[in-house]
């Protein structure tokens, strides 16, 4: 029996988001049904919304930093029961068998993952809508468990703004003898500061708007670096093991590379297009520096990411709206008018 | 006391080299004196000639491709002895004590390695030559031992093409389950085939000009791929555990990003400069891709490669020339006209 629920929704890449109804699909038998309690406003779900990157199908319902209560499982599902909280990230789905979801990076499927929205479902072929909705029907394994104890409208932003920053912060290996610099302070910036800190790493913000200092060292950072001040740049020579970029737009790459050391490497996370101006290969060749991308996390390293943040207590910077201020907040978003991520509580939906 | 030693020298830019004479220093206690048996001709050598890089200073002599025999030591010296076969290759000294030398990465040194030649010695100021000349006097932590049997002039290319192509076959791990590529077949292209092929990788060519097939067959390669057929491409997309590019001027990367597998790298060894086209991140963020460049080699992995071309039989294709001939040898170069490299039979500065 499928399920209505209410929801907010774009109709449009010019119209505002407005009330909605739809049905969520039946619960297959590996599925877990989720009542929606917190959803987090990421920066791409304007992006999508508003068909910035292409690709665009409406109606839409936005959302991928999902927290909910579970309401039933399928008969087949064994790791939860209701009552339990629960989060759901970027994905609902993936091939399951190559070589990517065997290494458990279902993010990179040869085959493509499905996202939490504006995707089609592989089994039924019907759209997938995100979690500004009332419940969510999702496959149990890209359900993840919420650690007792963490505050939960906080925690929603982890399931993309923790675990997009998380991934490559693992991959690369940081821990209390790395030197780890953060380019940008937004949502994903200032999750960088807090999970880079917490791993024990030296943590340095890199950015071009002065005022942000008392900020960035309450996240966790040791120092700030006003990139555009060429004496401080200088200083910094050499120092980093990881750069982690979080700026969302073209940008010049050139200036952060001397402040790599020898086999540094700097990862960029926001920004999808050409390098502009032209990424000068000069100091790769002569320091065996690196320029990588990373896309959101697996969902394994993602419960881990979640346990880690139980158990030190990490959670997003947050201001909680109501769905029904959703369409201001996507304004001031564009501002960057927010610390450090707006996170819907879904019980609005209900007024 | 000096030792005065016959040579060929670049006396300016436009000039061509010709015969020179000058004085090598009085050996110090941890140097060994090396009488040069056979000298490479990089394609840098003419690049430094000419001043295309800037920063050249004449008389000039290059070469940093060196196999000689050894013919005397100082007080300090315990690991070579008068007429053992030794290698020079592109650095002489580097400062020992920085985080890159403690990790044997004298060509990533803080302060700068010393180079064989167009640089200052570190200790007395004066300028390096290289090893277009009858003997070289160099400190004993840059002397490399030639294995017993390897043919002497094919291994003198062995410690700039061979050192520069293994040292990111080794850093990236490359080895009987590694998918590798190598993009153009010269001095480099024709190194990094064999020595990928003899670590047991899966190799393949990348290549825009035709005819290459048998050759690179015969020198390791499985699999030739003409990278401007859109269609050979195609097919093999996210195939590369690594790309090796040995493309020495500007050239756009992005037809060969989709090739590189989930966390693949395309490393850069032959291009200094902005990259043109523009380098698009998308590829790298969807696929954790990554870009990165490499410098030759340490002095311990040099000897490493040395010691596994030894077991291997592995030497560079060359064409021995004489000195007198080095002239000529450079237009051939600017042409690609050599498989796969110049060596020069230092005996016939005695002509």
């Amino acid at each position: 029996m499928t399920i209505n629920v209410r929801a907010y929704a774009a109709h449009s890449a010019t119209s505002d988001l407005q009330p909605f109804r739809f049905e969520r699909r039946a619960p297959r038998a590996d599925d877990v049904v989720i009542e929606i309690l917190y959803c987090g406003v990421c920066h791409s779900d304007l992006h999508n919304v508003r068909n910035d990157w292409g690709g665009a199908s409406y109606p839409m319902v936005p959302g991928h930093e999902i927290i909910g209560r579970v309401v039933s499982v399928g008969a087949g599902v064994t790791r939860f029961a209701p009552g339990d909280e629960v989060g759901v990230g970027c994905m609902v789905d993936s091939c399951q068998h190559c070589k990517a979801c065997e290494h458990d990076h279902e993010q990179y499927c040869e085959h493509g993952s499905t996202y939490t929205y504006n995707a089609v479902d592989r089994r039924d072929g019907q759209p997938t809508y995100g979690g500004y909705s009332e419940k969510i029907v999702v496959s149990d394994k890209f359900v993840l468990k919420i650690p007792a104890g963490l505050p939960l409208a906080g925690a929603a932003p982890l399931l993309c703004a923790g675990i997009t920053t998380w991934s490559p912060l693992r991959h690369w290996k940081v821990g209390p003898h790395s030197k780890v610099a953060v380019i940008g302070l937004g949502g994903l910036g200032h999750m960088a500061l807090k999970l880079a800190a917490a791993m024990g790493a030296e943590v340095t913000l890199l950015t071009r708007s002065p005022g942000k200092e008392a900020d960035a060292k309450r996240l966790g950072a040791h120092h700030v670096v006003y990139s555009t001040d060429a004496a401080q740049m200088a200083q910094v020579a050499g120092q980093f093991d990881l750069i982690i970029d979080t700026v969302p737009y073209v940008h010049d790459l050139n200036p952060y590379m001397p402040a790599l050391a020898t086999d540094g490497t700097l990862v960029l996370l926001g920004f999808l297009g050409e390098l502009a101006p032209s990424l000068n290969t000069a100091p790769l060749v002569m320091g065996r520096k690196t320029v990588a991308g990373s896309l959101i996390g697996g969902i394994a390293e993602t419960q881990e990411m979640l346990d880690f943040c139980g158990a030190h207590g990490i959670t997003s910077d947050i201001e909680v709206i109501q769905i029904q201020d959703i369409n201001a907040a996507y304004e001031r978003l564009l501002k960057s008018d927010v610390k450090y991520r707006f996170v819907i509580d879904m019980a609005s939906l209900q007024n």
